[in-house]
C-alpha cells in the first residue's frame, strides 16, 4: 500500500511548480494572486469511476477529463486559466505505475494550458473520484454568461460535434465500425481536448457555454426565455469521418446532435462581428461555424422544424 | 428518482443568497471578490460515507462536517470565510428528506458564518462523496504558516481536546459509558464545531493549525526541522466530562493526545503576547490553554520525556 505522503511527495509535488501560492503544500490552504481590471472566475467538475469513465480506463485518460471538463467551463466564461486544486479519493488497488501515469499527465497537461497545481485533499473511496475546482482571470466586467444571447446575434460552433459520442457508442459495443476508424472516435471520447478560445473572443461575444450534454441540450440553455435559436442543419460541422459514417447508415446524425459531450464551445456574437469572430478563430488555430442566427420566437429549429426537448438531460449549478 | 434539476432548484438555489457572484447558478462557474490589502486564501476537504462518517449518519451530521472541516482550515490560516463550492456526488437511495435535511443544516451553518454557496457540481456515486473549496480573506501578508513557529514561542490549543474521539469510540461499541454521558460525546463527533479564532489573532501568531488528525500529529507539523515542543501533560485542556473518564480509567489519557479530530486550533505566539492571546480568545468567547514552549530541540517533549512517533497519521497537501 502506498501511504499519503508517498503519493504527495512522490507524485503530486511536482505539479505545485513550486508556485509560492501554494505554500509548498506544507500549509491548510493555498492563496489565490489577485490582479488589477481582472475577475477571478472559479469552475467546479468532479469526475466518478463507472459514471464519467470506464472501470480500467487508463489514467491518462482520467487526468485528461478531469483537465478539460473544467478548462472547457473557464473558457466559456471567457477566462485565462490559472490553478487549480484537486480532491482525490482512491480506492485500494491504485499503484505506484497508476499514479505515475496520472500524474505525469496532469503535469504535460499543465504545461500546455500554462496552470499550476495549488493544492487539494487525498482521501480513500471505493471507486475513483476526483473533484477539481479551477481558476480562471477574465477581464473586469467581461465574463461571459450563458443566457445572454441577443435578438439577431450569429450562432457559432467550434471543432467538429458528435465525435466522442460515436467513440462511446463504439466502446460501449453499441455501434459496430472498421478497426482503423475505431481508434480515431474512441481518442475523441477518452481524451477530450477543450476548445480554449473563450478568452480571445471576450470582447465580441454576448453568451457561450460549452458542450457537454450535447449540442442541442446546451444550446438550449444558451436562450432566455423569449429567444429561439434558428439552425441550418448543413452548416453544423462534422468531420470526415463522421460523415462517412452518416453517409453509411451507420450513425444517424439527428443523435449527434443532442449525444456526446464534445467540450467545443458554443457562443453568440452580434452579426457585425461575424468576420472579426472568424479572423479570431483563424488566428488562435481553431475553427468555427456558423450554424444559425438567435431569433425571436422561442425554442430550436433545424431547417424551419420545431425541436422537441432538446434538452435530453439538464445539468446546471456549474 | 430526483431530477439534477430538481436537487439544484428545490435545495440547492437558496444556498447561494442570491449573491451576484453566483449569476444564480446559471453559469459555467462563479467569480471571487478580489479586495484590496486582503488575500483570498482557499481550502479544500472532501468526506467519503464510511471513510469520514458512517452509512445512514444523519444528513445534518455530514453537513456540519464538510462544513466545519474547511471552516477550521480557513481559521489556521488566519481567514474571514468567505464563499465554499461543493461538489456532491450521490448514491441512487437519496431521498427528498435527506436533502432538505442536508441544505437546510448548510443553510443555518451558513448564516453563523456569514458564507453563501458560490456553485459546484451534482453527480453520481456508489457513496455519498463530498468535496468542498472555501475561500477566505487575510489581511495582506498574514496568511499565518504552519512551519514559522520560533523559539521561544507560546504554545495554545482552544477548547478541549480528545471528546470527538471519545465519541468515536463509543460508536465503534469500543468503549462503553453511562447513556446520559454517550451523548455528550457522540454529538461531539457527530457535530464538530470549527474554532474560528484564526481571523482574530492574526497579528500576533507565529503558526497555527487545526487539530485533525490528532493534537500531537498536528503540532509535530508545525514544527520546523529544528525546533521542538516542551509540553505539560497537567495544561492540556480536558473537558470535566473527559476528565470523569479518566478518572475512572474508561479512557487513557493518552490516547487522546493522538486521536481524534477535534477541529481546535493549535498556534504559537511569542510569549510577550501570552496576555494578548488571553484577552482577545476571552473577548471573542473562546477559551485558549497555553500548554507548552517552542524548544531549541527537535521532537515533542510531554513532562520532559520525548514522545516516539506523534504523528501517527501523516496528512498534508492541505
Amino acid at each position: 500500500m502506498i501511504s499519503e505522503a508517498d503519493i504527495i511527495f512522490k507524485y503530486l509535488k511536482k505539479l505545485n511548480l513550486k508556485k509560492k501560492e501554494t505554500f509548498n503544500f506544507e500549509n491548510d490552504g493555498a492563496f489565490l494572486k489577485q490582479k488589477k481590471n481582472m475577475e477571478i472566475v472559479v469552475t467546479n467538475d468532479a469526475i466518478t469511476e463507472t459514471v464519467d469513465f470506464f472501470q480500467n480506463d487508463d489514467p491518462e485518460s482520467i487526468a485528461q477529463k478531469i483537465m478539460t471538463y473544467n478548462l472547457s467551463d473557464l473558457s466559456s466564461l471567457g477566462a485565462i486559466p490559472y490553478a487549480y486544486t484537486m480532491s482525490l479519493s482512491l480506492p485500494k488497488g491504485i499503484n505506484k505505475s497508476w499514479l505515475e501515469k496520472f500524474t505525469n499527465k496532469l503535469l504535460s497537461l499543465q504545461k500546455e494550458f500554462n496552470i499550476f497545481l495549488l493544492g487539494g485533499d487525498i482521501g480513500s473511496a471505493n471507486q475513483i473520484h476526483i473533484s477539481a475546482n479551477f481558476f480562471g482571470y477574465v477581464k473586469k466586467n467581461l465574463i461571459i454568461k450563458r443566457q445572454s444571447s441577443k435578438l439577431g446575434d450569429s450562432i457559432w460552433i467550434t471543432g467538429c460535434i458528435g465525435e466522442s459520442y460515436i467513440g462511446l457508442l463504439i466502446k460501449q459495443k453499441k455501434i459496430n465500425i472498421k478497426p482503423g476508424f475505431q481508434n480515431f472516435f474512441i481518442n475523441k471520447y477518452l481524451y477530450p481536448v477543450p476548445c480554449m478560445l473563450g478568452s480571445s473572443i471576450v470582447n465580441f461575444t454576448n453568451s457561450a457555454i460549452d458542450i457537454s450534454d450535447g449540442f442541442l441540450g446546451d444550446l438550449s440553455k444558451l436562450l432566455n426565455k423569449k429567444l429561439g435559436a434558428d439552425l441550418l442543419f448543413s452548416k453544423i460541422p462534422f468531420s470526415k469521418n463522421t460523415k462517412h459514417l452518416i453517409d453509411q447508415k451507420i450513425i444517424d446524425p439527428n443523435s449527434l446532435l443532442t449525444g456526446g459531450d464534445d467540450y467545443q464551445l458554443i457562443f453568440t456574437s452580434q452579426k457585425k462581428n461575424d468576420s472579426i469572430i472568424a479572423n479570431i478563430a483563424k488566428k488562435n488555430n481553431y475553427s468555427v461555424h456558423k450554424v444559425g442566427t438567435i431569433i425571436n420566437k422561442k425554442g430550436i429549429f433545424l431547417d424551419g422544424n420545431k425541436i422537441n426537448d432538446p434538452a435530453k438531460s439538464f445539468q446546471y449549478f456549474f
